[in-house]
């Protein structure tokens, strides 16, 4: 039988979570990160068990792999290249057995040994509730993709499909609105992948740098869609004083997504699939195109400020967005 | 009246959180830290309602300022000689009143226009406990003090007294272990001001730089008493495999503390004196002695490999540590 944090007691679990960091690495009050002549990136996320994952949908290990993603995700989102590495607020009730925070830092330590970085630090306490809060460390390249670099005439695109986390988490709970519709295989495998193990785009905003056209200046608006599809958009264009024009048939879906109004709103504001959403100018899109055919263009940038419209009806574009703080 | 997180919403608890840093801090998924020739320190804290804090013994505040003052105080235990700022991760339910959370962030602000740095970024979510978790940014000078640096015939000395927050709180809660004991007014305004607003002692490490003799290299051991006094000592004595004797009739006890069983293990284990406890080379703890008055020396670093003794009767110095997991 497993221990719970309790009987380990602090000073054996922080010896414990010593061997996820460089050996030293968690030995003094700070990290330390050698000085580097490009700027550096920040993000902090937090994780909280019943909001952002629970025992029923996510493994450990996923939750773990999950807080790692959604900071990473916001480096790329901002123009990251390398990544330094991350700290760990861990909070937990004493009772939470030393093997489920084993295995979220078995999914923390995955995360890292593919996107890169290293466990830099953190901190542990007791607590109600599990959550985990992360900090992500990592190093500006050429383009710092900024929200408010969107404008007028620029092409929306996606990184790739959105909703299939969203649906994922449906699949996973059983959820009542999946009984009328009959999905793919492929479709169902695809969703819980990505809403448990999502992939930071990291490797979209390398091609994306690789690719610009030489005679554009380095300049993009970009953010990522972990709040969703709709919400990326919205922040784009509120950032930049813009507004946007969405191509109803060609929102960014998976193959065989169904249609209807459910897999519209899940498409638009499912949030947590982690693509990257960018404002680019018609040459750059092309070229992005070209190098990664999972891309979407969905759209294009306006100078109406604050005007998120479709392109057929001109209507608004709507969904019933999610707040961490609404009750129920 | 004030409204609730609930209420308020997400999106507008992020637009009132952002008049707290600098304009457009907050806008983008990440913050970008300029290039700096000097390696960068990290650390991440976290407070937790009820364990780090409670409405009956912390305003909100000073909830904020000590959230920031813990981080700031692990840099200063690094070696930080200038801050660029923190992001904090706030976690409350719904019901929590906007006062509330204004005042914590008036509290982390005020910290940090005291200190440097500004408030880089950050995340939110509700939750059934308000929690802070901080991670802090700064930037290394000459001497990176490490819990390892410490060597046998070096002089212990700290920053101040101990046991004065612990002390404050007793105050604060009307802790029944006091009625005995009748506290000289300066000693009880003093102990309740350091349990509430407690300095990061940016200023000793500034000292500490400035008076290096000269013919000693940059070697120091260092780290600060936030676990308490003894745990600071351990902390040095186990990352640089050596010992420590302890001088009793020299602890670091504030003016007019106590005599008594209590009062010692208060000032050995209290905890959060946010002071630097360092392990110097002789001549350089003359030398900062001399520069700073309040210093304390209390000791010395052995070679006895894990044995922390009084220097009278060569017992062993031992403290009810405290422990952030244990039941009840």
């Amino acid at each position: 039988m497993t221990s719970t944090l309790a009987e380990l007691g602090e000073a054996e679990l922080l010896k414990r979570l010593a061997r996820f960091a460089p050996p030293g690495q968690l030995d003094d009050d700070t990290a330390c990160l050698a000085s580097d002549a490009r700027p550096l990136l920040v993000n902090t996320d937090v994780l909280v068990d019943g909001l952002h994952f629970s025992d029923a949908t996510t493994a450990a290990a996923d939750v773990g792999w999950r807080a790692v993603a959604a900071n990473l995700s916001d480096l790329a989102a901002s123009g990251a290249v390398s990544i330094d590495g991350i700290t760990v607020a861990l909070v937990a009730p004493g009772t939470t057995p030393w093997s489920w925070v084993e295995e979220v830092y078995e999914g923390i330590s995955a995360a890292l040994q593919q996107h890169g970085g290293t466990l830099l630090g953190g901190d542990c306490s007791s607590g109600t509730t599990r959550l985990l809060s992360v900090t992500a460390l990592g190093r500006l390249g050429p383009l710092r993709l900024l929200r408010s670099a969107a404008r007028p005439g620029d092409v929306l695109i996606s990184s790739g499909p959105h909703g299939l986390s969203r649906l994922g988490l449906a699949l996973l709970q059983n959820d009542p609105q999946l009984q009328a519709t009959s999905l793919a295989a492929a479709l169902r495998d695809k969703a819980i992948r990505q809403h448990q193990r999502p992939q930071p785009r990291l490797d979209v905003l390398n091609r994306l740098l690789v690719c610009k056209p030489a005679e554009l200046p380095w300049r993009a608006g970009g953010t990522d869609s972990s709040d969703g599809l709709l919400a990326a958009v919205q922040g784009l264009c509120n950032s930049s004083g813009t507004g946007a024009r969405l191509i109803r048939s060609q929102l960014p879906k998976a193959e065989d997504w169904p249609g209807g109004d459910l897999w519209d709103r899940w498409c638009l504001g499912g949030g947590e699939d982690f693509e990257l959403v960018l404002s680019l100018p018609p040459a750059w899109a092309d070229a992005l195109e070209q190098a990664l055919p999972d891309c979407r263009r969905f759209g294009e940038i306006t100078d109406q400020t604050g005007s998120i419209v479709w392109t057929d009806d001109l209507g608004p574009v709507q969904d019933r967005g999610f707040d961490h703080f609404a009750p129920g």
